[in-house]
């Protein structure tokens, strides 16, 4: 198998993309998609503070170093999630990254803010783990990102995290959350603009390109995802690409050629938690605040 | 297992709908969500002439048997497609079932009207098999429709079909397909009104009836659709069935809910096509004329 661009031996198949790659050539292709996307969809400029979601993976520590390679100015934030058995270790890779480069690393642990660690909050808490991290997550970057002064929150999420969210969010047809589905989410107040730059790179792709530029990253799946349905949906569409290559990227880009349509028939109207004082579409405290509650109670609400 | 409406041994579970059911609950709940579905739709009345299309499988003919049990005005229309060690037990399916309850079935010989049977148009025509077998079907229905006079052309898609085709059309966002896939489409001049009451039956529900009713249908499947894609598709869906139950139902529900959004933006335009003078969309030749032609030629176009 030789390099489509150089000839040289090949390490890597991209059918989706009808190339074979050397590893000089799929490190090139992988920074060149990545700087695409983020003028296509105006993410971000240099001259912008961007803070990295770090979460010790794959796709995060290599968003972080293509954005370093690409000339911007990213700093990073890893949440401590409290995971028994998770967090320790993708803590460790994270801030070994961060200190081999010299780059700033933001360390958050939700038990200081929450009140307990995601382990104690899926005890308490109803609803699902993913959903209830999810929550956590965005509430704790959002609020790292505002108070720090950046500019835009960038996330790892991938080809396949986008197709497999897309394709849940349509298999259920959640209007809202097709609307909000798209590389770049525009800032509002105290609600910082967020963007995915590696949405257009498979899975595969980003773990070459760490393994290639020497990245260390932690390989486990959090042992709360077991089971989840994002699994199960990436399942089914990795066997879809198995017999119909660029299924997943076909699918993403013509959803936002569509994605208009989905447009809210009225937008969303934010009010300020009374609690914490952040944005929030929900009447009366907002859902990290809520939760938060229910762990200070200590028992399932 | 006993049935959940009479306590007698049930004969299947319905996951999806949260029922076991014995034979004759099956069979009334069959007939229940037809009548419910035409009624719904508004599909057509007792007092219209309903051509069901017959292929002599298990969704055509338990559809033919629903309706005349539930007293309305049908007839059936066969199409010999003229596919080697296929079409002769089918059309053999078809008419015995017509003969045993007295029906009337039109028989129409697509080589008769084509110049050559299906077998013949995959050697010659450019194309996938079933999407050059739609083509031929849909004309030659609509057209044996419109010339006997009938309200309305009835088909047996149950919703495997109806979720396999949508995840179809949604992975490539085909928004034109989208506009159009719905439970009924009203008829414009000579194209004849289009209903399809089977969409919130599943496959095993449909084929249980058969079963229950003693309806003698083909099981095999036609030799072309071997790897068709819609295959791979329903395989998918039923893989995500069997995790979360009523996949399906909620994917094409949820899509009727939403499909709004996909009416397109200018209406299409039909004109009649200067050979036959059906309705086409197309410039010149309807796609029908235009594979008569390819085949009068005999070579590959």
């Amino acid at each position: 198998m030789k390099c489509t661009i150089c000839k040289k031996p090949a390490v890597i198949k991209l059918r989706h993309a009808n190339l074979k790659l050397c590893p000089e050539h799929l490190v090139a292709r992988v920074e060149k998609v990545v700087a695409e996307t983020i003028k296509k969809f105006h993410m971000f400029t240099p001259a912008e503070k961007i803070l990295v979601a770090v979460s010790g993976g794959k796709d995060s520590l290599a968003l972080w170093e293509i954005l370093r390679k690409l000339g911007y100015r990213a700093d990073g934030a890893y949440l401590d999630l409290g995971i028994e058995g998770y967090s320790a270790r993708s803590r460790e890779y994270s801030e070994k990254f961060a200190a081999a480069r010299e780059l700033k690393l933001h360390v958050v642990a939700v038990e200081e803010e929450l009140g307990t660690g995601i382990d104690g909050l899926v005890r308490v808490a109803r609803g699902k783990a993913c959903s209830l991290c999810g929550t956590v997550k965005r509430y704790l970057l959002n609020h790292v990102a505002y108070e720090g002064g950046y500019h835009v929150l960038a996330t790892g999420h991938n080809l396949d995290d986008e197709a497999a969210t897309l394709l849940g969010n349509v298999i259920r047809w959640e209007e809202g959350y097709l609307a909000r589905q798209y590389p770049v989410l525009p800032g509002e107040g105290k609600l910082v603009r967020r963007a995915k730059p590696l949405v257009f790179l498979s899975e595969r792709e980003v773990a070459a390109y760490c393994v290639i530029s020497g990245i260390q990253y932690i390989y486990e799946e959090c042992p709360h995802a077991v089971g989840a349905r994002s699994i199960a949906l990436k399942h089914v569409l990795n066997k879809l690409e198995d017999r119909y290559p660029a299924t997943k990227l076909t699918f993403l880009r013509g959803f936002l050629k569509v994605r208009d349509r989905f447009r809210p028939r009225e937008p969303v109207e934010l009010r300020d938690c009374p609690i914490c004082g952040m944005p929030t579409a929900a009447e009366g405290p907002c859902r990290f605040c809520r939760l938060k509650e229910r762990v200070s109670h200590g028992a399932p609400a």
